[in-house]
């Protein structure tokens, strides 16, 4: 099974790689661009007999790995 | 407006990042994950009158900053 995987900072948490794509757009002349965040995306196949324990295994891969549960939040989302 | 990009490497591209998350996963314990592939998601504000003109705008962040068009696809999102 297709999982992908969207990790976020978490609200409040300085993101200065979106800072930087904000100064960069707007030195490209893109104006009224704002709160730029960057965030990751993971997409795995991953082997499981339902929907449900898929989403499971994969959300236990975001706690021990993927994501850093202390500044990051995580959706992950079975297709 | 409230635009989500989710920028992915093409079909073909070798991704050492996904590699490397592949193999800690399996370091860890986690069995029968595959093909795992690592890309960026960038959240913004944009101002724009409507939602196509928004999705627009962003297309073109994409094309000349956001993502690397002869690597990466792009697919955008407005919310």
């Amino acid at each position: 099974m297709k999982a992908k995987v969207i990790i976020t900072l978490k609200n409040g948490v300085l993101d200065p790689q979106g800072k930087a794509i904000e100064g960069a757009l707007s030195g490209l002349g893109f104006a009224g661009v704002d709160n730029v965040r960057q965030g990751k995306f993971i997409e795995l196949d991953v082997d499981a007999s339902n929907e449900g324990e898929a989403k499971k295994a994969v959300e236990a891969m975001c706690e021990k790995l993927l994501a850093n549960t202390v500044i990051e939040n995580y959706r992950v989302e079975i297709v």
